[in-house]
């Protein structure tokens, strides 16, 4: 098995459509289906390469489905990368069935030990066909349906999941369309969800124009919920402003605090999700609160005010320490925050309706935009790992584990 | 009125007995009494100075209180010096009548600004001798009783408060014995309900050898809760040590870190309750408690633990920004702290139980040691300010306002 570096040049992703699937019946179900594994030996060497597994069979609740669309969200790349340097990863095997070696560096490898050498299955999210269904009713409702899945090992073939892990797509709806209908629906709509329920009635979200930024602007803008979208350049600031964003603010400019307290002031945001963490921002953000609530307020307090300011954080953009300066009083919090932790504790029907507002807006709010499309293999190549893996704002790629291996030749 | 810092000498602190005070009744109620003012102008001028107050007359539900005796906790000082500098403060007036005059630093002014040019009394706690009450069943009963107060401006000879601000003291106490009553106990007891409610089972205490400290450490044994004691020094380890403290880490050891872990895989503590903030800290408490997690974990999973790990700050011993590195999952929180909105909060039923537990064990788990009495002129002398300005852990001093003044001859 050769390092072969030099010949995956043809396969470099250009495309910005996707192709869509038809979605016609089918009885015959393969006996087994490609899946793609990340595995982390104790001597700190990532391994990345295609199984090949049984197909199951469902159970009475269950559905099989045929993946034909899941997307590389970065809590995927987390997975499926680990804290590897892919810099200087390497690629052996076929280009049908790569194999990608890269190693932990040594100061990260003790924080890998949890996952050392086991084979794990990647892929929250995706969409495909319903080609197998399980004895029950509702499992039967489902055969020949479209539907979205929360199910991990997405990047699959074939994956068998509970009912209530599928979103069954409007008429009409191609497995892209809705291959992204969880992880970044469901975070933006929760974080409205936890936006009501403590209390608070106005936003502030961090590296905003991501695709999950896009969706709340969206949502914030439907529903006039006042949102202060927190940006790195001048060219995020440009896609929320073409969004019909208002408050927008630039934390490269020399005048960011000063727009970040003039929207705060706007806004009265006392709650911020923020996806990068490390650095001063969310400490900037509380300290803005603060200011706002401060210049407004009649009576003096040396504990500061008595009105709770909240930081979430949802990602690690920023790997640094958070900092958080001491001007803010005394009543605020700053926390991680996942999203589906939050949703197991949802009231059902609260639930319900989230998914179902998912589905109504699926091309509307909900919409995803991808770079490009990867059949499994491809998603297992240095050159679509180099540019897939920078996580770019904007350049989100869709793999389908359908799509045949392309012809280098 | 001139300066006169040459002459103080002859009343510095040196007393560590308390002068306790009889309860006779007395019917005569004077029509003024003396209160310490703080004031800070717009121009950043600290001044601080006595002034003489009507007495007030008690409304039907109200008692009209003979202070006694009431503690200079790091709290009422933090508002009666604001951001001042006292180590560059001048004292003018007389001995009597001083006035202490500081200035706020240029960076700290725009701080202070919810508080210019109010002349603000100052003293949380305190406790003295009932001398007149309302119409009230209730204010009557408590006439020639000795109680703890927990009112404000009580750095005053006389203060007329609501009933349900004093805790009557049991028999045989003094005010000087109960002085102390609210700020430091119902700190404590707070941190322990905090902690039920929470559902953790174990606490860590920062700065463990204060005061308070050292209160929670004796409910932690009564109580059988374990309690990680984190102190900054060798000798404040031998006084928990002598306290028979189960669980305590010295921050300037080298081995802190290594006995931080072992002690919250003892204890499986995940609350922390912090009295610095400022620095790293607080994120070494949490990676140590998540350290602890994973290592008992059976599961991967690259969020970090599903345990929620908590850190509340409630002091400001540290005024650097808070630092929280990011090796501690998603799954945790960091917020300011503070008593008395919790206990506003708090189910009646529980406060009249912690009210209780604190009278019924005032001269045991709740005992306070104090190093000197001070009247309250004293309390305005340049002298007794470097002293009592401090903050030193084990130097907390006692303003007794029926004190007379010193003769300085």
């Amino acid at each position: 098995m050769g390092v072969k570096r030099s010949r995956l040049h043809a396969c470099a992703i250009v495309g910005t459509t996707i192709q869509t699937h038809a979605a016609p019946m089918t009885q015959s179900i393969p006996p087994s289906g490609l899946q793609i594994r990340s595995l982390i030996k104790s001597t700190g060497e990532l391994e990345l390469r295609l199984v090949s597994i049984p197909t199951p069979t469902p159970g009475p609740n269950e559905v099989l489905v045929r993946v034909d669309a899941a997307p590389l969200n970065p809590s995927d790349l987390g997975l499926l990368f680990g804290a590897a340097d892919m810099t200087a990863a390497v690629q052996v095997g076929t280009q049908d069935q790569p194999i990608i070696s890269a190693r932990v560096p040594e100061a990260a490898i003790k924080g890998m030990a949890g996952r050392f050498d086991q084979s794990m299955a990647v892929g929250n999210e995706g969409a495909g066909l319903v080609i197998g269904a399980g004895a029950s009713d509702a499992a039967q409702a489902l055969l020949g349906k479209v539907v979205a899945v929360l199910g991990g090992a997405m990047y699959s073939q074939f994956r068998c999941v509970p009912i209530e892990q599928c979103l069954p797509l409007p008429s009409g709806a191609s497995a892209a369309d809705g291959a992204s209908s969880f992880v970044n629906p469901m975070t933006a709509l929760a974080m409205i969800e936890t936006m009501r329920a403590e209390g608070h009635t106005a936003l502030v979200h961090t590296a905003a124009a991501s695709n999950l930024g896009v969706m709340l602007n969206r949502i914030c803008l439907k529903d006039q919920i006042p949102l202060v979208n927190i940006v790195r350049s001048p060219s995020q600031t440009e896609i929320l402003r073409a969004l019909g964003a208002r408050y927008i603010c630039d934390s490269s400019s020399p005048t960011f605090i000063q727009d970040l307290t003039q929207a705060l002031s706007a806004t009265g945001a006392t709650l911020a999700f923020d996806a990068i963490g490390g650095g001063p921002l969310a400490g900037q953000i509380l300290t803005g609160m603060e200011a706002v609530i401060s210049a407004k307020s009649k009576e003096y307090s040396r504990y500061g005010s008595a009105v709770h300011k909240q930081v979430y954080i949802y990602g690690a953009l920023g790997l640094g320490p958070v900092q958080i300066e001491r001007n803010i009083g005394m009543t605020w919090g700053v926390g991680g925050w996942l999203v589906f932790p939050y949703l197991q504790k949802l009231d059902p029907a609260v639930m319900r309706r989230l998914k179902q507002r998912v589905a109504d807006e699926l091309r509307t709010t909900f919409e995803s935009h991808y770079a490009g499309e990867l059949s499994l293999a491809e998603a297992l190549h240095l050159d679509t790992i180099a540019v897939y893996g920078k996580r770019s704002t904007g350049q989100k790629y869709l793999i389908n584990p359908q799509k045949g291996e392309v012809d280098l030749a």
